[in-house]
């Protein structure tokens, strides 16, 4: 069984994929599948004995080019649909003790590159609505692989999140003629209060809204709606920019710091979004402090309001003396 | 600080409140704030030796009738407004050991009244949009109190995911002329393979598209738009309906479930949405077996679109089978 069903009480699309359920979990680092092939006699995933990034379809994959017939039948006002998509893992280097932020600014720019070819190449299937690009780091968060990697889903529709986001964008560009985002970028600019780190194509700032006590969004201050419209300089300067935030992460509390990383881009298909679509990435870390976690519970999950216990501008602050204790250290 | 600050991006309010970061963190039972005051030199939140069922306003409130200004003023897209409404605290019981689940339908249908007479009272507030009842349960959840407790927020506006489904019920009704929650719970009920359990007013099943392995809703079979329509002889059946499905929920896996549950209702003002609120709890444990719990990931973080590994009809006699476990047992 593998299948999309349509829930009619909330308007969304949900995937079932009861085989994950037996997806590997926590394996030592000796029979790690992400690592390169050292041993021909005990293959992994990727059949190299060395590589820099990997790319491939998850082995339990919740979306597929060719899936199986649904199941179940709808009932009432219910939906069905075959699986169609695809789930993709990238593996940003073959050293299991790696991460994002330590691989070095031209090895995070092939990611960036990598990312670009696969939302490219995604993009253009017909049964593809929308590719999310995405990272789940940390034992926290649910990860069930510590090898680094991210991954990427195509989703047969634009998720609701994304989908929420171009409906908001289209009334503020209605009501006031400009991308909403464009707008959020220049007023955090102007202020400062919240902004973590900025180069000559990138802010990143803590939302002066931000659900998660350590939110950060990375933004394109240009209005470019996907990696694919960007300039081989501005994919460097994300680069530069991603590194930075990532250490300063890792900084902050002094271990490594698990997050959700969310890149949203425009939908697949799509001479629409144009002017509403605007490159940006969410990181979302859950803790609080460095010792408490932020549960989604009652209030987020029952009534999709959030609760944030620490102040974006203090959050900032914080990470701005991260970001300058780490060039500090690195420069010693 | 206390305040609500508006994401232009996604269109949502989010609550800051920072004093909340200090709040009481899994005390042992001996100071527990929610206990009885057996001393009267160590009062608890509760100033009484014994009681049934006690409601006050949250020691660290998020949202209060009377907040004091925003911290800083609003720039860009974005906006500011005072943290008002309620945050209430339902304990349901004196004993610290006991659940919503073990109190007896009597005191169970107690709760409900509380719930009835709080829904009334913080409806009328010209403050208040949005009466929230909810509870956490369970450290996985990440309750900081383990004494029995739910509660109540009192939104001022109407907060996403409600707003959500009586957009999507508005929509249903005006192609279909029906209620959409009337339709599936006809098309559950003639169906079957969901149920979890039935009285004579409220179904239980797990929902066709369920977003947790182990979701289950509880509806009115009758179109209700609040506990305030109900008639007594409803609420004892609710009562029971509850007290059924918790314990089939701690037989399951044979420890306490951890799960959220939240109630949705009609909105505080509200004539108009009569036909699209139709009352219901969604129970959500985050569990997907006895040891590996359900994380909210990139997915469902970043995109907002659910990945489950269970299919609900699998959960459903599973739980079906822990009902009558605990039916068996219970009459021995």
């Amino acid at each position: 069984m593998t299948e999309r069903r349509y829930d009619p009480v909330s308007g969304e699309w949900r995937t079932f994929a009861p085989q994950r359920q037996d997806r590997t979990f926590l394996p030592s680092v000796s029979s790690c599948p992400l690592c390169p092939t050292r041993d021909p006699n005990a293959p992994t995933e990727i059949p190299w004995p060395s590589f820099d990034v990997a790319v491939f379809d998850n082995r339990f994959p919740a979306l597929t080019a060719d899936p199986v017939d649904p199941d179940v039948a709808a009932i009432g006002p219910y939906a069905v649909e075959p699986a169609c998509g695809a789930t993709e893992v990238v593996v940003y280097s073959d050293d299991h003790h790696a991460s994002l932020g330590t691989l070095g600014a031209a090895r995070i720019r092939l990611v960036v590159d990598v990312w670009a070819e696969r939302y490219a190449a995604l993009s253009v299937r017909p049964d593809v609505a929308y590719v999310f690009i995405f990272e789940n780091r940390g034992q926290e968060i649910g990860v069930t692989l510590h090898h680094p990697h991210g991954q990427i889903y195509a989703y047969p529709e634009v998720p609701p999140l994304p989908a929420r986001e171009l409906r908001v964008a289209r009334e503020h560009l209605d009501r006031h003629g400009t991308c909403v985002l464009c707008d959020v970028v220049g007023a955090e600019r102007a202020d400062g209060a919240r902004v973590v780190v900025r180069n000559e194509s990138f802010l990143a700032y803590v939302p002066f809204a931000a659900r998660f006590p350590y939110e950060v969004h990375v933004v394109a201050e240009r209005h470019v709606t996907s990696l694919l419209d960007m300039r081989d300089s501005e994919r460097d300067l994300l680069a530069d920019m991603l590194e930075r935030l990532l250490r300063s992460y890792d900084t902050l509390f002094g271990f490594p710091l698990p997050y959700v990383m969310s890149l949203h881009q425009a939908p697949a298909d799509d001479g629409e979004s144009l002017l509403t679509s605007h490159l940006h990435f969410e990181f979302t870390p859950i803790h609080r402090s460095a010792s408490r976690l932020k549960y989604l519970a009652g209030s987020e999950i029952g009534a999709g309001s959030f609760l944030n216990d620490v102040p974006p501008e203090a959050a900032a602050s914080e990470l701005r003396a991260a970001v300058r204790r780490h060039s500090t250290s690195a420069a010693d």
